[in-house]
């Protein structure tokens, strides 16, 4: 840091990501993204003629996307919002609802206690329940900007639409928003509450369910007002958020909702797989409405299973959190990854139980927060 | 607005972009694109292998294109920093050093009140000397975060380096930031000194000399520390600001740099040619170090030019703002592109010395703040 910093800046410690090593050596079930490439749509869109037009600036309102995004949600256009994946859009939105507080789970996606404390904005940490769970219960009458991803990342757990309609009906007078990143992974978008809820902000990205996690494109849905507090920020942080090559990209994969959709089929029959599979190696796997799944168990520590799998070239996520130590987050691959995972873990067990395992160091060394 | 949003945020105004209008029916000489399009290899880096990856996050670090960047210009890759466009680097540094005031030129870059009032920067404006003038002993100890256009937008005007030298030694406790978006038009990069001066950072963007403004790229240089301020806002703000796309037509066009010379002479050459051809019409056009031209006439309003060049299908940019309302900014096109614009106004003024013009309504509709 320099000694220019202003105070106000120094104080917060930023997002650390999950590692994205660039050799590639790694089987890869550490960030959530989708083992199956974007559609063929996509490639036929970044052309010759997209390439040629990138000498002018892209349009601010993303108008084709949201145009056809709209007709496909059944929404209006002003109803709809574009981000440079959905982190920007959060970010807008502590900046704009934030000024009461904001509360959201005690474990949830790191970003959101970064960004409140980028923003300055007051947090409420709300526990989870038991064996991870959120509770609608918890949120009642909060009167501060609510942040809830459904599902719950990184635990996997969901909230119904019955619940979060409660939360809206009881907090009238602060924004709700829910973070469906994993919601195409089984789960009921609360898209359709917009209409009746003035105080509902669904926010998701095409990084998981759509492949396009380096595409990086995200969209908010909500009220006309709501939107337009977004829209207002927008304008004033980085009027061309959403660059060319990735708008052209977006669009062409609402062309084949099918692609995506067996894409999800396959990765909620793996994961019934995997979870089965660690479960009979003594795993206990958290219930999981997501592409991730959160486990735990006791015959090797949370750490150790980290550093173990890395060694042989398999990167899972650990959190350094004493709530979480003991579990990972693994990220459901192609079936193929899925069982090279439990061969290994199956193989790696074994020779911990002989004592005779290569020498697993429980360090810190690549452990992160959420 | 909603009546959700904070106070914080409900009482500036947000930028106003060019217009954009997506038909492509018009000659677009209002927001200071390159007539050219990215360099061969740009087109080639967009492969089917580079769709595919786009599953996979991006680099956060965007090391594979800093490494090179980094190369070329002779500097330390942790000297350099990628960004989302110059824009959002730009937020960035007023957030990181604005704690004490910002102050900038009455007419220059309107993104910086914008940005200034989003962050609760106060604002100390340096009204520009005669003829639109930059001087550097406006900008002597002024003990707050100082951010100069250089070549400055609209107007072209630029200072020279031993200027900014001089600012910079006056200016020991807070950042000076050079915006360098027009710099490859006609003047001496600042970067040369980031090795003498912890107190400078030069930001440039892929926008205009580097044909990419869909693409969304700026980069910002300066001594380690002042890079590592802006790192961490960008980790606590969108750890994956830049996306992989972008990324790598970035990387591909560092490949060219030959291509991007022609391209800036050429342009150097065409607003030669357009300056004297609207001198002879009876124009007067500010010295231009930019791709860009500012000029007025006693002959036409500035609101008129502008308008009735738009019922001509020339888009040409049009600031209402007292201090420059008769003038009209013009970016500088292909050499076709200027005769057909030098022959309109010809014409228009022609028709309107004549009295039997068109109906050129002198109406704010389409205008626009800087």
């Amino acid at each position: 840091m320099s000694r220019f910093m202003g105070a106000r800046y120094s104080m917060f410690d930023a997002y650390t990501p999950g590692e994205q090593p660039q050799d590639r050596r790694y089987i890869k079930l550490n960030t959530n993204e989708s083992p199956y490439p974007p559609s063929p749509k996509v490639r036929q869109a970044l052309n010759a003629d997209e390439v040629e037009a990138l000498r002018l600036y892209p349009d601010p309102e993303c108008g084709a996307l949201r145009a056809s995004m709209a007709a496909q949600l059944g929404l209006d256009e002003n109803q709809l919002l574009c981000g440079n994946g959905s982190d920007e859009l959060l970010s807008f939105a502590f900046m704009a609802w934030g000024s009461r507080g904001a509360a959201f789970a005690d474990v949830t996606y790191g970003l959101y206690r970064v960004l409140a404390d980028l923003h300055q904005v007051k947090v409420t940490n709300v526990p989870l329940r038991d064996g991870f769970a959120l509770d609608d219960r918890d949120y009642l009458g909060l009167n501060r900007l609510i942040v809830i991803a459904n599902p719950n990342a990184p635990t996997g757990r969901i909230l119904c639409l019955d619940e979060i309609e409660t939360i809206l009906k009881t907090n009238p007078k602060n924004l709700v928003v829910i973070d469906e990143a994993y919601i195409d992974f089984g789960g009921e978008s609360a898209m359709g509450l917009i209409g009746g809820y003035d105080n509902l902000l669904v926010v998701c990205t095409y990084s998981k369910s759509r492949s396009m996690a380096g595409a990086r494109l995200g969209f908010a849905m909500g009220a006309k007002a709501v939107i337009d507090d977004l829209v207002k920020i927008k304008y004033a942080t980085n009027p061309y958020n959403v660059n060319a090559l990735t708008a052209a990209a977006g669009l062409a994969a609402l062309h084949e909702p099918g692609y995506y959709r067996e894409n999800c089929r396959q990765i909620q029959e793996t994961r019934r797989w995997t979870t089965e599979a660690l479960t009979d190696l003594g795993f206990r796997v958290v219930p999981s409405a997501t592409n991730v799944i959160f486990v735990t168990t006791d015959r090797i520590g949370g750490s150790e299973l980290y550093q173990g799998l890395k060694q042989r070239k398999i990167l899972i996520r650990h959190f350094d959190i004493p709530a979480i130590r003991q579990y990972n987050r693994i990220t459901i691959g192609t079936r193929r990854q899925m069982e090279l995972l439990v061969e290994t873990i199956d193989r790696m067990l074994g020779d911990a139980d002989d004592g005779a395992g290569p020498g697993i160091a429980a360090s810190p060394d690549g452990e992160e927060q959420l």
